[in-house]
């Protein structure tokens, strides 16, 4: 048996042993329900750093006392359209999804509802709540704040994190657009494979820790990762992270603890859930028309590489997403039989 | 006297003088008050290329036929948080200002507020709707789509406009934090400037017209912009799009016209405005030893380069708006003579 050997699952069986994992874990049963949706979806749009192979990390973190599984998150109602969600140090995903229905209620309410989210933690990716959000017809901004990785534009210390931003429109009866990104030009993990294959990077991936431009791998590491167009991803990154982090009333910028050095401390993560009723804005055939038409130009421009046509953003996880549904998740042996034997 | 020379104007003269000259050009009084107050606060901002220097422009719009002076914008309140807007061909600031407005009565009625505008034409930058909406202690997301001058990701036929995004978080009683970006690398005119001084572009501005890499500024100008980050910029771009004119109604993609290629058809571009009351989420000093201590956190990084202090998104207007409203609005004398012949 290799460890890169994938086995293909059934959704239903997956969310069950993602379920009795967390349940087994702490959770209670309706919680990690929650957690196990967002987790599995993650691993069905392919996003498999963010799926079921989180489940032993979160749980290691329970028993270290850095996240509680049994919080009681709190949400209060502030206006019609807006609520203040207090994850109390739960498990990210729970959180992000009370946070997601109390920005939803808020939408199919007033026409658009807002969740602002303290006191959580790693909440997965963005596509699976996008998604989530696209299915009853919203479209949805969402982002996160996270520990600090990049550095502010023309500094030389990490002070801000590579905070996840996304935005989602749905497609009544066809594929929604999900964007899900990051700020930084590349991720950590692009620039580790370059290190143990022994390759430079690319300049603009990174800065050496002096904030000097690096294409040494090690240098990049030992640095910060740098956003894409300079200052524009910086800006983006502290906007987000003043949405996700500071109006929710969570921990900002250096407040907020890295989990992997400090397993045992709540991080005090935030993020924020926008929702709009695409439904008040027109029907669901003007929607879906428009949708066509508007992934039809893009489909339609000339490519730059024959082989390898224009998308839209999000389109390939949504393929990944029908196959998942058709023939089951993909997902690693190794990642599976660790959540068998979490179960 | 120089082209290059500038003249300091008071704020009430030089709004005045703006709200005379859209008056005289077809404009009902209240209306060209409205688009004066964006455009003089462009120029105290120092975005004078989207400042008073734009009004003879709209009005040679306005006589070539292409945008009504005189349009009747009509505001739809579809739910309590949610309201359509047709700015029925009308001069941008205006149409904006209506979507600012809109969106700010759902944000005040409950807690978070959204206005879909179409039916408009440039509507400026975004520092000033922003500015207005922070003075209101509201939050704000702010964007809209424009004429196409970027490829999608992998293409090599420009299909998506260089859309800027804005957004904002007040600061009661200090400067708010405002980020207003394109999604390009550089705009345009800074590869016309390396043209008209000879030089050769940095790698990754612009691609020629056959969607390859080039540093030449002649051939990055017939070809295209490349967005930040590549495929994240494009994302950004298209979602950008999406709900500013998708949602909207507007035209989207290649459905808008290029103002500059066909001054007298209306281009039907569309905004989006997303307000967030956050007295709803805590009281205005909270926010304000929360933005303060977040703007510190930023201000002591270290300086990669010590002449370079980092700043916060947008700090740079924020000090040029408080010297203009201390000793008046530098404007240049070109602009003013221009603006005082028309009014």
């Amino acid at each position: 048996m290799s460890a890169m050997s994938n086995v293909i699952v059934p959704e239903r069986q997956l969310f069950d042993l993602a379920a009795a994992a967390l349940a087994a874990g702490g959770m209670r049963a309706g919680d990690a329900e929650l957690t196990a949706r967002v987790l599995v979806l993650a691993d069905m749009f392919g996003i498999h750093t963010h799926g079921i192979s989180r489940v032993s990390q979160y749980l290691d973190r329970v028993r270290l006392g850095g996240i509680d599984a049994r919080a009681e998150v709190e949400t209060t109602r502030v206006a019609p359209g807006l609520a203040l969600v207090d994850g109390r140090n739960g498990i990210g995903p729970l959180v992000g999804m009370i946070g997601l229905q109390a920005a939803m209620e808020g939408a199919k309410q007033v026409g658009i509802g807002a969740a602002f989210v303290r006191g959580s933690n790693h909440f997965g990716p963005i596509v699976p709540y996008a998604f989530l959000a696209a299915q009853e017809g919203c479209a949805s901004i969402i982002a996160s704040n996270a520990t600090t990785t990049i550095a502010p534009w023309g500094g030389r210390d990490t002070r801000v994190g590579n905070n996840p931003l996304g935005i989602g429109v749905p497609n009544p009866g066809g594929d929604p657009i999900i964007l899900d990104m990051a700020m930084s030009v590349v991720a950590r993990a692009k620039i580790r494979n370059l290190l143990e294959k022994g390759e430079r990077m690319p300049e603009g991936w990174a800065a050496d820790r002096h904030g000097k431009p690096t294409t040494d791998p090690r240098e990049g590491l030992a640095g910060f990762l740098l956003p894409v167009g300079g200052h524009k991803g910086y800006g983006l990154a502290v906007m987000v992270d003043l949405m996700a982090g500071l109006l929710s009333g969570a921990a900002f910028l250096t407040q907020v603890q890295a989990w992997d050095k400090n397993p045992g401390v709540p991080q005090n993560l935030g993020h924020f859930f926008i929702l709009i009723d695409t439904g008040k804005l027109g029907s669901a055939s003007w929607l879906h028309e428009r949708m066509e038409a508007f992934q039809a130009i893009l489909h339609e421009t000339p490519a730059a590489d024959p082989a390898a046509p224009v998308i839209a953003p999000g389109e390939r996880e949504m393929k990944v997403y029908a196959r998942s549904v058709r023939e089951g998740v993909t997902v690693s042996r190794t990642d599976y039989e660790a959540l068998s034997g979490n179960a």
